[in-house]
């Protein structure tokens, strides 16, 4: 089996999220696969580093899929009409530009690479880095209404900072987990928590080991209900304490969510 | 009469252009002329600076109106149940916040003011600038998609570069004219026609005292071809004593360009 791992960027706002669903499919995941079985003439299941929830953007999620060496060979074989078989760079090339042009033009794949068999997009990522950007100028964003949540309000950034400064480390998530099923370990480790800010508003940079269902977009909520002044910082340790969903704030929109990158041990699988 | 100066930002790609158009209005004027409408329950005509194409986009466009005392005090008193009049400043911010309230998300009133009753947003500007954005990247650009040209091409900057040199000054500029029974004088004098890159393509930025119809389009598709090789920065010189539209490059699409803004003189009609 051959292992291919590619890097993906992605608009969200059309599509119901990363995993495919059922028939009606209006899915990242789906609308791959489907150019990959008309490449390959099999069916061929790709796996990527996480769910992006329904209206969630992506710069560079991560996902890979196995494919049978002879599966490889004869669709392009087939695609160029000559048997030669050529090198990995080759293979991947011809199968990323096949992507790219049969793909919306919302989904872009921009790597495409032979990873050791053992790789797994989910299982060999050992961090993420989500942005989320809020538009706090009282004008619209004509140009970037797609990508940010507007909230023309003037934020405590301070406030803010503080109680993200709380949240970061190793602590039990439960509270900021949109699963109320969930039963797996709702334990995370936030390695670093950013309040950026620019001339039109402030952008929330998140990186951990691994995040819960809408846990990026319940944090945001939070910290703008502590921007606002509706929450103290302090107040954070408790909702931590708490592990109950409603001891937080709202869920921030879908719209302002952005997987940036994924990180994979170098040696670990993520290169030949 | 009361003259109110606006600033507008749009975002140009599911409207007809600026210009209002009979019944099916898809027009940028005719979305803001149904808000005023709406508003002072008279109609009221707007003047931009200049058309913009269909499609193309505007962080800058100025345009004004003129509306009798009367109807505009009569309209703020009806929206806030009250006759207390008040000053200019107060009637500005109730107007353009109303217009924001009731334009589409991709329409922004970023700034209005009242001006002497002489301003004429055309007739009193002096300059323009344009930007005209192409993305050379291989990869599609899957977020900025609708605000550039794609075109996954090694251009020759610096041959560019020299055509743009040989544009600038005062010329007859009927070859980069879109409009072939245009009447009146095609002279214009480009100030400034700047090529900056940066890691995903290129921007052309072109500073002048007006632009005939489709001309930043068309000096892009020209520069396009001299990029590409296929036309000499030289050629310039003919293409301009040529007085031909056809002598000149293909004309670049609209999505790709956007007015940044308009110039007027201090002191000569912009500020009360």
């Amino acid at each position: 089996m051959k292992n291919f791992r590619f890097l993906v960027s992605y608009d969200g706002t059309k599509y119901d999220g990363w995993q495919r669903q059922g028939n009606t499919d209006r899915t990242i995941q789906g609308k791959i696969e489907a150019v990959l079985y008309r490449l390959f003439d099999v069916s061929v299941e790709t796996h990527g580093s996480g769910r992006t929830d329904a209206g969630v953007h992506a710069r560079g999620q991560v996902a890979n899929f196995w494919v049978e060496e002879s599966v490889v060979e004869k669709a392009l074989a087939k695609l160029h009409r000559s048997r030669e078989s050529r090198g990995n760079a080759w293979q991947c090339a011809q199968i990323q530009s096949y992507l790219n042009e049969y793909l919306p033009e919302d989904i872009c794949v921009r790597e495409l690479t032979v990873v050791p068999e053992r790789f797994h997009s989910r299982l060999s990522a050992v961090g993420k880095t989500y942005c989320y950007r809020i538009h706090t100028s009282l004008l619209k964003p004509v140009f970037d209404r797609k990508y940010v949540w507007w909230l023309p309000e003037t934020l405590d950034v301070d406030a803010m900072r503080q109680a993200a400064g709380l949240l970061v480390g190793t602590h039990d998530f439960m509270s900021f987990c949109g699963n109320p099923k969930m039963k797996k370990s709702t334990v995370r480790t936030i390695n670093k928590l950013e309040i950026l800010e620019d001339d039109q508003g402030l952008t929330i940079r998140a990186h951990g080991d691994g995040f819960l269902q809408n846990m990026v977009r319940i944090l945001t909520g939070t910290l703008v209900e502590v921007g606002r002044g509706n929450v103290v910082p302090q107040a954070i340790t408790e909702i931590l304490v708490a592990r109950k969903r409603a001891a937080a704030g709202p869920m921030a929109p879908a719209q302002g969510l952005c997987l940036e990158s994924v990180d994979y041990l170098q040696g670990k699988g993520d290169l030949l």
